[in-house]
């Protein structure tokens, strides 16, 4: 019995040069030796419960360039690979908790946003299906009783009111075992969360309230390190430069020349690397908050000018970043092109890869008609009702390499972004194991 | 984006009554309660590397009737859940040998058998695609050099004569870290396999030269008993009432006494158990080697008159298992009727699922148009050349069971066929735990 699509297969365009299809026909060449190196990673430090990373393709660069510890895209994964997750969620709960039976999910404070909403759906049910008994218990603080919100799929989810007794969480008389955070903390670490007696998981030390991108990318910095010389290639091919900046003040003006001094570092960096390699495309910058999601706060710079003309508009956008928290870190990153698109005419697409605990259980393409090579593809700056992207799932699971195919063909394409994304989940863990050491 | 069928979606028929809608609906109701029972057994008693559970479904009763450990039908599940057959061995690894990266399959002495050969195709494109290094030692004496064979997939196998030197196992310059046994010793231990250096995996012991069904159905009644205490149930319904006789010899006529006491007494109480449920189908049982598999030496027994009358041919056939073993225990189970079936005219059917570690990783219905629903599907007694019987891979997962639906939807009955054979597999968890404590 085969399995056949009915729909038309996207048609993705990469404009492959020399480096990157060698990077690839490599890592599936080493596949077992990577495989290896990843079990080994996994000995000495745990992942994070679930995670998604962005990844850029730049035909002769593939790179990680954020990390999401707190996914909220798990209605865009294939139908198809939904016994992966479950599967996957088992095998994460034997550690996290071999016991519980009832997980409460703490989501993002969000009413209105559907895409997330879907997200939360899904993610529910797929603990579910593993076998477990969910319910969401939510901050939100006009939220007086359980209210539940239809959504566009037909699903629903219940959203409870979040409630503290002692030090314990519950909802109703709901008392569960293990509380899963779904909300990446941007806004601060609420009190109700502290020093809970049921496992928090991942720990409110791992929310932007704490976390900075530049502490993520230095770890980073040091596993393409240890995996470029497993594979003998050079690591910048794998590793996004980057530059961070402390007490910048967008409105202020404050930190102005640390942030142009730093945007010339990388931007001279590149060049360098992009004449190294024969690459004939213009460097750029991403500049963004350090701490931080939803993609807010986040410029493109080809010159360190634009960084000193920056408008009142512009200011403003940069100087708040979610849930209006004043931006002090920024971090300069090389901009990493996406050279897939899709589409006529041809949209651009960025490849996202979720994982549960250590398993790459799909992923999908952020595409979007609108935004260049060279821009963020999850900056919407705009409300969450309007539709930031589209996404469009991978067809494929992460984890069939077919050698007696091109390097990029889809099933070697995906399994090499599986790679990569788990070299970001690698450096996450050092980051979690750096902020809870028993875990 | 969704998946769509583009083959028709076989149609299964089962005549179902009262207890087993029961009892469907009740695994669906429980399913938290059942996820976390088995969770808890995990804890206790790790899983087999690889099992497979023939199960059979009489509508109000589904039971399991045999459980391989050293599954040889990889070929048959179905393509789209490769990936989860890639993470749950990915998983499995991890726990035995973290560190190893090149595995030896040590297969059955078949080279013309290509069912076989195509299913250990399968588990070794597994096994690669979750990132190791795979070679196939074989025992076959006559077996001088590597030897290719070409399958009617298309794919091939290499076979290589294995070697050891010294307590180590090879092929050719190929030391392997970690020993798979795909071969069921039903042949006996053979001396090469005996007191190795890397772990094999299952070991010996597990083979049918030291493993009795009789023992791991005693095993399987503790556990159905445990199971139906959760659930306050009749563990009948989910377990075979067996008899074991040791010492019989067809060919001599010896130990025929005690059959036909057994048989007798086995058939008494499955005609109360039928009564007390009214249940209108005539009692049966299936005789056969309590050391054994390839379903030969099975034979189905209406009334014991039937083994006092055995003829020439149905001694012989009874007397010798695979491999020329000469038969001296046997067991007399209960007769599970099933009463699924597919296409027209209706073929009976009987489900048979995989799973790697604890994982359910798929299944299929072993389909049989020419034998009858008190029929063992797994029993050709002829050639392995022959098509012994059809095989139709499940189209869903066993683990997304969906409450909108009814009990008998497919997700809801794949659900419950996965809990069932999830129970065997704890059931064969503990004849492991007996045999090597260490593991």
């Amino acid at each position: 019995m085969t399995i056949e699509h009915l729909h038309a297969v996207p048609h993705l365009t990469t404009a492959l040069t020399g480096p990157l299809q060698q990077l690839e026909e490599l890592l599936l060449r080493r596949q077992s030796d990577i495989e290896q190196w990843l079990r080994g990673q996994w000995l000495q430090t745990k992942a994070p419960i679930y995670t998604s990373v962005d990844l850029r393709n730049a035909g002769f660069k593939l790179a990680p360039v954020d990390t999401n510890l707190f996914p909220a895209g798990f209605n865009n994964l294939n139908p198809a690979f939904m016994p992966l997750c479950v599967q996957a969620a088992q095998s994460a709960m034997e550690r996290y908790c071999p016991k519980a039976c009832r997980i409460l999910v703490v989501p993002e404070n969000h009413t209105r946003n559907m895409f997330y909403l879907e997200s939360l759906a899904a993610l529910t049910k797929i603990l579910e299906m593993a076998g477990f008994q969910v319910r969401i218990g939510s901050m939100i603080p006009e939220l007086r009783e359980a209210t539940s919100v239809a959504l566009p799929s037909g699903r629903s989810v219940l959203l409870e009111p979040l409630v503290r007794d002692g030090n314990k969480l519950r909802v109703g008389d709901f008392l569960p075992c293990f509380v899963l955070l779904n909300n990446d903390l941007s806004g601060g670490r609420p009190a109700i969360l502290e020093n809970v007696a049921q496992p928090v998981v991942p720990p409110l030390g791992m929310g932007w309230s704490n976390r900075l991108k530049s502490t993520h990318f230095t770890h980073y910095r040091r596993v393409a390190a240890e995996f470029a010389k497993l594979l003998e290639i050079d690591p910048w091919l794998i590793d996004p430069i980057f530059r961070k900046c402390g007490a910048v003040d967008f409105q202020e003006r404050e930190g102005e020349e640390c942030l142009v001094t730093n945007a010339g570092a990388v931007l001279e960096e590149i060049t360098q690397k992009y004449r190294e390699y024969g690459i004939d495309q213009e460097p750029f910058v991403i500049v963004k908050a350090d701490a931080g999601t939803y993609g807010m706060n986040i410029m493109t710079v080809r010159n360190t000018d634009q960084l000193r003309e920056l408008n009142r508009k512009q200011r403003t956008k940069m100087a708040r970043g979610k849930e209006g928290h004043v931006v002090t870190d920024v971090i300069v990153q090389e901009g990493v092109y996406t050279f897939e698109s899709w589409g006529e005419p041809q949209a651009v697409a960025e490849p996202v890869v979720y994982m549960i605990d250590h398993f790459v259980v799909g992923g999908f393409y952020r595409v979007h008609p609108d935004r260049g090579r060279d821009e963020n593809l999850n900056a919407p700056g705009m409300t969450f009702e309007a539709l930031a992207f589209e996404a469009l799932a991978f067809e494929e699971s992460c984890t069939q390499p077919d050698r007696s195919r091109a390097p990029d063909a889809r099933p070697n394409r995906f399994y090499a972004y599986g790679v990569i994304a788990r070299l970001a989940l690698v450096a996450a863990a050092r980051e979690l194991q750096d902020i809870s050491p028993g875990d």
